[in-house]
């Protein structure tokens, strides 16, 4: 499938996938992501770039915790947010999907956030919509999760500064991951020398190799002499099905414990997308330990948010007046 | 039932229903909103007119689409809106309505954005609120929805520019709604020189003829030589109640096919309040054809609410100066 | 317990109680609130000084009219507004309430609106939130609501312009009413000459004696010579548990009709924190008549809150300056 997130001249004009940008690219949402990184922590927080733009949260799938950070960005450059729940809107009245979204574009908004359950969704709807709207995938299905991806590039390169040097692990159910997923890819066109996913044979795609990752599932061989140790949270609903045996036997196999990470270089950092489940795929010691960077990470995806937002409409608009 | 809604010196106060107003005061509503027309499509879609005003979403009845619209015109006129969903709120706590309407005012709001299911609500609700409070009707039961017809108005004046001289058909079930019955007096006040009604039996009312209107049961003979087509939204509940034979038949009977559409002049324009039954009241060929300009309808809401709010709380405004 | 609302330097850094707070603090806050009123009445009712900052309303217990009051207050502030329904949010994935916390701190956000069913909620939240965010009480159990007894104590000001020289009666259920709590610490900080509470044995607090009130259970010799009389509202879920035998018979005692109204003083006052039940615990030609002071209280609240917030975001900015 041939993404259509890029303009004619190569700007973002939506963001959907990490998959065939360029490292010019995500070197560019890094740097703008700094920027707005001071403003976050000014004591007022807004910047006038996004004034009279109206950007529509499009949550078929609920997530308080991501809606929260795409509004709050939204808010500090100072666009109008409308939070639509599709699940409770004129779709209910038998309306199509696609009649929806026209009658969003309709009304003369920007950009849709979109989060959907079934994979794919994002770049559909980025196919179908009018030439003046955005479309900023907010995680479809096991698909991709494009702006975590980068806010997670952003936090290890405000640590680590370079990343071709760089040994990372993901730890957990690459398979259901959308996160894992963009991450991977990330990384690997950021030019990291070693990417290892490590989990149980049940939670790892069967392609790992053709990702270009090393497979471990024995999580201390794993974590050996890693920079950045990603924790994966565990979709407690995959033990119904089986997958893992019991949230007490995951931990002891894949959960990172203090005397897990001591494995890793003496200056690693943990990551963890959050919400965290302490006590099953890591322990409370590690997460608020002084290696976790958890919490900067949140902090960076507002940032990283507002910077990839001001990129798709500054772009478009440049389109648009050409 | 003598309406409120115009202040002493005729200036519009509230806005409930259609009926009653001079074409003066329509014409007006149509000017103000060319005015905000162009505004919608700038790169910073707001104006400062309504800054520091407050206006609530009294939504008793869900419906994002329209309360969305809502929302949208009164946050490009730089207002603050509340949303507040009147089931959930103090009234399921044993607070009357009127207790909670005062409460409301007390807070200095200065626009009601009433939806109810109750026919007669908005009205009641204009009866009683304080000086200081406009309240706008955005659909009560099968009575009016009066910013619907202004919007349908002045879609017709943007492909038509003169409204004496048109043959308008509208086609579904006229009896239970309230955007037939607002349009049907909109047209009538600004004179076209035909208005015809096209349904079965069972969804028209009987008092037709003393609505000004030409009564067909036969969609061939309405449809002729008409130069505006006005769909209704299907309610898939009449069916239940056996009022309609099937979905199926409707359409074969009622529907606008590329055929039917065939008969109205060649360059007859159709339209839908939405949201759109494909395949039930419309052909998806004809909604998504080029005599359709129903999402245009979409686009001129914002404007006319966006005229309709500023004019209420400006007319307002005046008289308290005074 | 301790409690952590005021900086080293005496000013506010959160609202969570009226215990403990001096004479001189609850003065400053009416007179902040004063000069908000004044523009909670102009044409544009916003002002600039909490621009740029992020208010998340944290509601763990529904409340429609205090969160509105809560956001009003931030909007005219010109704060941004973030509601967070926490039974909604992460904590349904198994995250802790404190991560929770956590998360929303590290976006950045500076204050956080509390309202919680447990008593001593929003002190536990105080304890544990990060040095630049203010914690605000919205009401927590049975224990606290000061934000409600501020707006009070402003409305009785603004009818008698001084405090010491006044008798209150209180009235209904004080066993488990927050309000009446902070009501009453908040009288006799600002001196109060008598503070009265009215109710039968099962609706007061059996350390009524310790509060430093006088107990009546008769209501016509409590009412006797009183400046101020305040209604509680009855919770009427009570009535299941047998405290009170039935809705009625608790109007015949302690239900506010003008004949037991007319033993106050003549230009007495009558409160009531809403919503009201009219004919359980008030007459609504009571409510409704020329004593009634409730609507003031709504709109004060605004004021109220406006000062509250714009203190305790001043006190924190100064000390983070420093």
């Amino acid at each position: 499938m041939q993404s259509n997130q890029l303009t004619a001249q190569g700007q973002l004009r939506h963001f959907l996938t990490i998959e065939g940008l360029k490292k010019p690219m995500l070197t560019e949402i890094m740097d703008r992501a700094e920027q707005f990184s001071g403003i976050t922590q000014r004591q007022v927080k807004k910047v006038p770039l996004l004034r009279g733009k109206t950007i529509v949260n499009l949550f078929f799938e609920n997530s308080t915790r991501t809606r929260s950070t795409f509004e709050l960005a939204a808010k500090r450059l100072s666009a109008d947010v409308m939070n639509f729940n599709i699940s409770t809107s004129a779709t209910s009245k038998g309306e199509s999907l696609l009649d929806t979204l026209h009658n969003l574009e309709a009304m003369h908004t920007d950009m849709f956030v979109v989060r959907h359950d079934q994979s794919g969704a994002a770049e559909f709807i980025a196919q179908h919509v009018a030439p003046h709207v955005s479309v900023i995938n907010a995680g479809d299905g096991c698909h991709a999760h494009p702006t975590q991806a980068m806010l997670d590039m952003f936090t290890i390169r405000r640590h680590k500064t370079e990343f071709h040097n760089l040994r990372v692990a993901i730890v957990g159910d690459i398979l259901h991951s959308r996160v894992a997923r963009s991450q991977i890819q990330a990384l690997s066109i950021l030019g990291v020398s070693e990417i290892r996913v490590i989990g149980p044979q049940t939670l790892l795609p069967r392609d790992c190799q053709t990702l270009g990752v090393h497979v471990y599932h024995d999580m201390d061989q794993g974590l050996k002499d890693v920079d950045v140790v990603i924790m994966l949270r565990l979709q407690l609903e995959r033990m119904k099905g089986a997958l893992i045996p019991s949230a007490r036997e995951y931990y002891r196999c894949y959960g990172l414990s203090p005397e897990k990470l001591s494995l890793a270089k003496d200056d690693a950092i943990v990551m963890h997308p959050g919400p965290i489940n302490r006590g099953v795929e890591i322990a409370s010691a590690v997460a608020d330990g002084p290696q976790s960077v958890i919490l900067e990470q949140v902090t960076h995806g507002i940032a990283v948010r507002m910077a990839v937002m001001s990129m798709a409409l500054g772009a478009q608009q440049q389109e648009t007046d050409a």
